[in-house]
């Protein structure tokens, strides 16, 4: 039995449950998913000191998960917080929601656009962005909302992501489009049916290519940058 | 039931049931691989002139494949040759097998290289590598051999690709290894074994990324780059 | 006498025919400038399926032209179909119109735009400039025009050429532009007069380039990418 | 009174100590420095999980100094750790130690290295000359030693320094050298004189360049990126 | 002393005046700020022909205050015309007004945008802007003003200043605004005040940077490109 | 009867000959080639500095040739000085020998090298390449000779030259080497018979350039960048 851990960093249970439920969907009969949040830390992760206050606490999950045997990591929110030292911690692969949407959408389409939300996060999207070089064929859009708008998961959210995403085919010539925060999994169908054309929600791809990646024997390299670090940080 | 096509755009049968048997180790119960090249066309992929040749013999596959309810297609060929055009005529999406194992590479190190064979088809490799936009994570390097000299997969191939490695590690501070040529899964086990880091397999890679695509129901976009031609251009 | 090969890689003779009556324009007394196409194929190349369908075919009558002793070779098609495979095989120079029409830009103007057609081969424009690393200093724009709309350059065409340019000076602060297809040299006059700036046809730019090179003895390096191929790629 | 604070985000004391002193060197009469670090957190920075746990801290040393009304802020750790989040609860400028040493070097030469150490950190030097965009001039190096090995500035580390250095001049055609870690100051003028050309501190840069925004009443922009959180993040 | 020479490379002395009398109200007590200009050259650099025939009197210039002991320079023409030349004959390091404030902007800011006059001179930003590597961050915008409109500074600048600089906000969601011309200083604090935002002089920012770098002890390198010439050029 | 006059910025006399007689080699009958150098200035460009000293004489060349009704001008020094400002005031097209040589090695090879000298005219190299964008094919090295050891062009430059270009070949992968000076036009011959792949003079190749872009009626853009100053500046 295959586990995938999905690591939402914020404390939003409402967030977390509708992870596993949607990830769930995506994966294989022998592959078990859960989803977990920290005990404290920040209800919703909308800036760099959000980000700060809420990865040590997630770096915590992720060593309690170790001792269960996990054999890969999702980390459920828009820019991967926390990836690089969750890549040194962790034995099993760990991978982010925002670049599996991008590695995805680059092989669905030749150019595409996020709709993340809200506008001050761009440069979270953007951090990822230039981290895997995909800038020249994605374009980063943003609507006025904030994440805990999201959790009702309303129309009118529905509404103001699809009209910045025909700002986006329009403007951008976005062939693809990859939501830009966790737990938006509900739009995609949607979405995809009133564009006409591939909403991505990082989350299920990333559990996915997690059992891909599981399914190939692979790791993360602890060559170098994400080598076990010597001693354990105390937080 | 998934149905998986392994599209090897050379017509050398023994790579051809080579890589069929190795993806089936890496889908889950309810996916069917199979591996398919074309009638005719050269043996093997060593320059943009047998690109040339080989493509139009690959697409006419996926057209037969097409109505067999294919689901989605791997191209297992260095430098993902005709994949544009894949992907403009097939329904399902369409997996490089370059692409593919530098996006995992990208998951798993904060830097790579690529060993490939022979010299002259670095190009090949860096134009994917443009394209996917990792060119400063990852470098290329080419062993001199041929590619028909990997047939046999004996042990001066994996002497001579493991030296490479290793000069990419002190070299590039390569943190994981792609072999940059199909049918060469054999070398993972013991490659990984002598250097201590990931060594990947782009063809079992891609297979099992389709595999996550399909669970995710995503398809190529039509929307404009690869929209469906009007008419079926004559070969 | 020097001999240059214009290659239209559709089947469209009004093309043809065209292509050489304006290349003559710019060549030198001592120079003879053929224009071909090849014998079956697309009757226009709108898409990468057309590209594949249609290369084949071209290196087919490279090789004849081989045996008259050409001395260079143009390719008549925005995005520089099978300029690769090209340089394999002809023993001449080959040049694109796609690239040499942008480095003729880059000698006269800090910044300029093409406007191609239709949409949806913006990306085999970008595969060139990407190549050729003028993205910094290009914009690629397109009118919804299919190139069979080309054949009798009516003034709707113009009107549309003229109306995207127009929006290239003012947003892209276009210094130049390039037309993006083949065969569009007579627009060059009617478009320079109304716009005030340079309007470049790469096919002439092209041709009269090939010249250059060939008064320079200059032809493709042998040395690893372009090398001859061993074998001949059988179709 | 000026009052510029460097936040060493180690718990050694003998860093902060000495951070300070150098710093004092460089400023004018009527300008404050004084350094501080957490109460707790990793003894030095050396990974990802170490930056992770050190800066929640980090941000609470911060949060004491904006009610002493400090008017600067220096990040005194190659890799700039925390700017981001620091940035968005102070109200006045912070500038990290590697961007001032990347601005500094760029205006004193055309090309320079930075050696840094140990080399599993040359990704975090790599994530700030990303940000600031000058990797086409700088090139990164690393010596083989721990931050801890640099509290004593002993021999064996200032040739070890010294040699990384002169390969850097002749391999990389540096013109400059960036010093990769906080608190080696000491090694400025040794170095200096062995090589002749500039050795930067980035600390002692960053806190002259932190008076020189505040002469000109220069403050973090608070619109979108930077803006003060809503809520203080509970850590 | 230190002394920090500002050189205006046009001849309208009232530039010259103003940049000083600014200048000074950004250095400590111990530092003396004088601006000089050539006896004769363009009276407003507008141009790249401009540019060339005002480098010698500038180079002149520098010549004279090297005998004085002058600690540093500061190029005050967007565009940092000169500078290289500037480097390799002065003995102090010189410090362009334009990279200047790019480093400032990119200290306090996530991404900003030029304003400069009038739009010709983008080309002259650009360079600078493509040199320091931060185009990934910047947007250039003109306004259709020539540099001698902003001898006086009058309100019909401004409003053209604010209202290009609000349309950056806008569009291409500018944190900073940087002044892209000397000598307009005193537009900083109304505009400061109006738009919300950090606006940045290149001039005092350089001028203050400049004391920072004597205050380190840092001179232009002397190795490779800005090696002192063997001989003096005649001009 | 079209004219091209060759600008060598330097004053030796020996240059200016040898280079119009190379190049009369590479254009057509009706073409005449004339090279002129100013009358006073550095006798050889070696730094900023000369180009400084250089390019007002220069300009004026440009201006006396203006009323000869010269048809095109080429920039005979390698870093293509003073090409920016000539562009403004000539009425004809100018080209520069490095953009010319590197456009005409981008169509025949892959990837290429420029071999300059001394080793500090790097960064002239370098600002062409990237202005041009070609920086991910070629790369620069430099042999340790001054420009006036070229006068001469004896068996020790070519020595150098080709032991360079040797190391460019096996370690760069070069397929073709860029001679990095102006009057190097006897070294082609050897070398490239000893290298067995192109070598680009970019004067010649600069001047049938020029040739093809005058057959094509094109002229230097005088929208925005090059357009003509208001005012001739006073040197």
């Amino acid at each position: 039995m295959t586990r995938i851990a999905i690591l939402n960093p914020n404390t939003t249970a409402a967030f977390t449950t509708r992870l596993a439920a949607a990830a769930r969907q995506v994966v294989s009969a022998g592959t078990d998913v859960i989803a977990r949040s920290p005990a404290h830390g920040p209800a919703s992760i909308e800036c760099h000191a959000d980000e700060a206050a809420a990865v040590p606490n997630l770096l915590a999950v992720i060593n309690e998960e170790q001792s269960l045997g996990t054999d890969a990591y999702v980390i459920a929110c828009f820019g991967d917080t926390g990836i690089d030292a969750a890549r040194e911690i962790a034995a099993g692969p760990v991978i982010g929601m925002t670049e599996a949407a991008l590695f995805a959408a680059a092989m669905l389409a030749a150019r595409f656009s996020i709709v993340t939300l809200p506008p001050r996060t761009i440069a979270q999207a953007e951090r990822v962005l230039r981290h895997v070089g995909l800038a020249h064929r994605c374009h980063i859009r943003a609507i006025a909302a904030d994440v805990q708008d999201c959790v009702g998961l309303d129309e009118q959210l529905l509404r103001a992501m699809l009209m910045e995403s025909q700002t986006a085919m329009r403007e951008d010539r976005a062939e693809a489009i990859i939501l830009g925060c966790a737990g938006l999994s509900d739009l995609v169908a949607p979405m995809q049916s009133a564009l006409g054309i591939p909403v991505l929600d990082g989350v299920c791809i990333a559990v996915a290519m997690a059992e891909a990646l599981v399914r190939n024997g692979l790791r993360t390299s602890k060559n170098l940058t994400y080598a076990t670090p010597p001693t354990v940080p105390a937080p």
